[in-house]
């Protein structure tokens, strides 16, 4: 029998004796590395908050009081302790499974859900600017890391907490492995204000504060043993950063102490003005692989529980990424102009191997996505080359630096969007499926996708050659095993490639974008073929959605009974879109069957096939839809 | 003779004895309130730094050295020292003249240019990263405001700097009119920190650095009667905050003494570390209204240089802006749930009613529109109704949060996207014309924008109905003249309004996008109609762009012929783009004619009318398109 089981909601782990909390951790951590270890995830984050994650749910009552994730891929101890654990855990991140991060939809519980990083405080003071005005007394609660404490939405937020509320709980979960060196300054600084007038005035504030809270004399004398046994405990407005945003400062605190965390938890509800309490943590704590491979285990596919080490699939084709990195490297090793710039993401866009091989000439700037495209526009502005890798997903958070920045200014800047596409078992907040339609009207952009990872070398390589803004979109995962070659093929602006003239006289004539979308082509033209009586479509390789070929789309009008387009991107001002507009620039009318993922949010899944089914856009169901199209005429 | 008639470059400026700056600067004072009184333009700003400007050009050489100014509001005295004083000041602003705004297009003394707040020291950051690259000696200077200090992409700038760069100089114009009560803390912290070892060690560092520059000796001496006379003077590290982001910080400065303002930039050039120097202006010096109304001379209409009287055109119909306040105070009179939440624009988008009004249901957050839309979220999801007003240009900030925050856990929050449309002398950076295409394939998201102001009203209070995301859009400048009505007409969702049956039986059907489109569309229709015998074309005022009134749409296209879609927006991706998509699905093809701005940044210009003349948009244009395209078929 263990303890999680009699947990079924914060209620039940209220009932815990303190003593037995612990042994509940170590629970909570072995489900954890259990699922994960099978499912994939973000194992690091998770080990590292499950104290923190037990003592909020102690000291806090949710759903009255909120408490609030950043990014929320740290929400695992807060799944299995509101409802989610046992059988409902087993199934993490898969398909009909509860969701890795929060979710609004999925539990009371999950106050406010998100994916992407620094929204937590911004979010959080809205709860809280909210409660006063209704005039409650529920407490809000934001969790943050140390790296999302820097994106600029966090800071924005900083800046207005204090002008926006009095009561507001912020949790610095601080889980740096190399974290000595910072928090040594900090506790300097806390040892010297100890022995000054502020302190002894904190501390009586304190004390008064203590007084009013149930349990608060058992709390004045751990306060009390905590001032003898440790000098930076307790104290007020240490921090100088913290301090000029006017938060309060309580910390260091070691993130793993649950009864430590407890008291300080209970102490910040009191606070009278907004209140940061910095808890050190430990990533990957308890899976020693993780705590040795904090990057490599921050988010992960399935793992030996044992040895730590990653299961992969039997060898297949690299990576897409893995073959932009490569490139880039190689590019920028004859052109020293070019630099790579990632906004924190060094191994999942592979600019890691830049970082290796030319360190001088890469940038990793943090989670600041804005900063990250304005920063390349300036040193493209200076005569350089800059290639800022972000996921399509997080580029949403810089669309105006490309805009105003970038493409007004028509500066030579390469951007390559990773993730372009699904992300299965991430969800809604990380499919790429939105990064055309947001940029595409932007003039002197422009945006391609290669057909497969040679394709991507070559376009690459004519990016940087074409000294204008350019956008190279391709998806997670492997890519198809084409070989690379040394030279890059030339690839000329806005020309697109046909790959099968069709045996149908040019009745039907497939355009798909990018390696995904032209799988999904190939199969349809076969099937196509097999309807129609061997009569075949046309093939083409869109690569540009921007500029469009619009040279073959006319020619080929003249004939074709029937055009599909094909893209793994929303259909809303999509590819299938830019498609429409041209045929209508030209002045033609053609019919066109659009294929791309409809006016919904994708949720997460096992696999993008499951995806792909539960959105209509299974191979049997293309086929069907151009099918009836070409009947319907 | 005036001292400006010979200063043709930076050059001439630097020829100028001394003594001579002072007057100069009154020359350009001058010369910026005769012009912006014809003109219009950002009064205060750029009179806040004249001085500062004459000092940066005498201690820095443009174009080798980059001066990058945040927004760049504030470059007319950069300008008329860079070459476009004289005459072609005159044309500030206007059709064919220079800009208000810095564009590297304009000037090889545009080292970047702007429109958008906060993006300064990121783009300089970038300068500084490519000329350690490139092992160069040439300066980087910032100008930031204030204001956007406290934008997130400056802050993770901050964050960013001295681990990129080590030499970058930032100039915070520090011109707030209640400047005092904020310097008095950090005179105060200089006043303790200048009886320090640390003073006297960076004392010592700073008298080194005098010793290396040309002039450094005097500059010692210069020192000397500074550390007399004023303590606060060539401290180091000194403000906390900006210690915390490891920049040197020097300061308070009196940014209208040229002579101590020269001191300082020369001190700062031989930094070896990134310095920040904070320098008090005055906002609107030398216009005795401007100093006296800040506010309302940050940006204005033509104004008498003598009194200060704004000059505005004979009365008429309200700004739509106006009819939006007073709508808003009137809604959240009734219904205690509603806010507004404005960034830093309450007069712009007069939010400033509510404020007077109401003001607990009201919250500025400064220049930090990525934060505004969270915030507004979470206190969506406690129950409120935000209204978030913000220019349609800025909101492009933002639109990661539309989607991640709001649309994607479809929360009532409510965008009022003011200037959607032309905004002509303030050009490129500052039309709103991307957000239908950047926001369209939001799931859950409605878009509309209104026919009139009366409409306006109607769709704000429909929206406050509807529990969902909902954008509504409206032009900057005079709206009809229409009655708003006491008790708001109910808007169906996605329903359409057919203005004008056409006696073409149906041939022609016109749908336009709000007021602006709607009148072009009439006088197309008016054209048509004279152009065909009397055949009049039907007239739709659409409302949505999404949900787009598929209805209708299908109903029509059975006996039309043409479709003309009219919008004030881009064509990629736009209304019109979501009119042709709309069709496909309903497995239809008909022509359609969309009129839209085309692919290509829009400049500015005196007038809106001029613009759509310039980039073919002119009703006769307009005419001639759709006439040929009727007798194309």
């Amino acid at each position: 029998m263990s303890l999680l089981d009699d947990i079924q909601s914060p209620e039940d782990l209220k009932k815990l004796p303190p003593e037995k909390l612990p042994e509940l951790a170590q629970e909570i951590r072995r489900k954890i590395i259990e699922t994960t270890s099978k499912n994939g995830g973000h194992v690091g984050p998770n080990l590292g908050v499950v104290e923190l994650t037990i003592a909020l749910h102690r000291v806090f009552s949710t759903p009255r009081d909120a408490i609030i994730f950043d990014v929320s891929h740290q929400c695992y101890a807060h799944k299995i302790l509101t409802g989610r654990g046992g059988a409902r855990f087993d199934k993490l991140r898969k398909t009909g499974g509860i969701a890795g991060f929060c979710r609004r939809a999925e539990s009371e519980h999950d106050a406010f859900g998100a994916g992407h990083a620094g929204t937590a405080l911004s979010a959080a003071l809205g709860f809280a600017a909210a409660r006063d005005l209704a005039g409650g007394s529920e407490h809000v609660v934001a969790v943050v890391g140390d790296a999302a404490i820097t994106n600029g939405t966090t800071l924005e937020a900083l800046n207005n907490i204090a002008a926006h509320s009095k009561r507001l709980i912020v949790v610095l979960n601080d889980n740096k492995w190399s974290i000595d060196r910072n928090v040594g300054a900090v506790a300097d600084y806390l040892n010297k204000f100890i022995t000054t007038p502020a302190y002894n005035k904190a501390t009586r504030r304190l004390r008064s504060f203590l007084e009013k809270i149930p349990g608060g004399s058992r709390l004045i004398r751990i306060g009390s043993a905590w001032k003898r046994e440790k000098k930076n405990v307790l104290t007020d407005g240490s921090s100088p950063l913290f301090e000029n945003f006017n938060l309060r400062y309580l910390g260091p605190i070691d993130g793993h102490n649950i009864a430590q965390l407890i008291s300080y938890l209970e102490f910040s509800k009191n606070s009278d003005k907004p209140i940061l309490l910095h808890v050190r943590t430990q990533k990957g704590r308890g899976l020693k692989a993780a705590v040795a491979n904090p990057e490599k285990f921050h988010g992960c596919a399935p793992f030996d529980p044992e040895t730590g080490e990653i299961l992969r699939a039997e060898k297949g084709a690299p990576a897409w990424q893995k073959v932009f990195g490569e490139t880039l490297v190689s590019l920028a090793r004859q052109d020293k102009k070019i630099v790579g710039i990632t906004a924190a993401m060094p191994s999942g866009t592979s600019l890691d191997l830049l970082k290796r091989k030319l360190p001088s000439q890469y940038f990793d700037v943090g989670i600041a996505e804005g900063h990250a495209v304005v920063f390349a526009a300036g040193m493209a502005a200076k005569g350089f080359k800059p290639c800022v890798a972000i996921y399509s997903s997080f580029m949403q958070r810089a669309t105006d630096m490309v805009i105003h920045d970038v493409c007004l200014q028509n500066l030579p800047v390469v951007f390559c969007l990773d993730r372009a596409g699904l992300s299965p078992q991430d969800g809604a907040t990380h499919h790429g499926l939105y990064d055309i339609s947001m940029m595409r009207a932007f003039p002197n952009l422009v945006i391609m996708q290669p057909k497969d990872e040679a394709e991507l070398a070559d376009m690459l390589a004519a990016a940087f050659s074409w000294a204008r803004p350019v956008i190279i979109r391709y998806p997670r995962g492997r890519a198809f095993g084409v070989p690379v070659g040394d030279v890059p093929k030339k690839i000329a602006l806005g020309e697109s490639e046909t790959l099968e003239e069709g045996t149908d006289g040019g009745e039907v004539c497939i355009w798909a974008l990018g390696g995904p979308a032209l799988q999904v082509a190939k199969t349809l033209a076969t099937t196509l073929a097999s309807e129609r009586g061997g009569k075949s479509p046309t093939l083409v390789n869109a690569r540009f959605c921007k500029p469009l070929d619009a040279e073959k789309i006319a020619q080929q009008a003249t004939r074709a009974k029937l055009f599909v387009t094909v893209e793994n991107h929303a259909l809303a001002g999509g590819f299938g879109s830019a498609f429409l507009e041209k045929l209508s620039d030209l002045g033609l009318c053609v019919p066109v069957e659009r294929i791309g993922w409809r006016d919904e949010f994708v949720c997460h899944a096992t696999s993008a096939d499951e995806l792909r089914e539960h959105y209509g856009l299974s191979d049997k169901e293309v086929a069907a839809r151009v099918l009836s199209r070409l009947q319907a005429r």
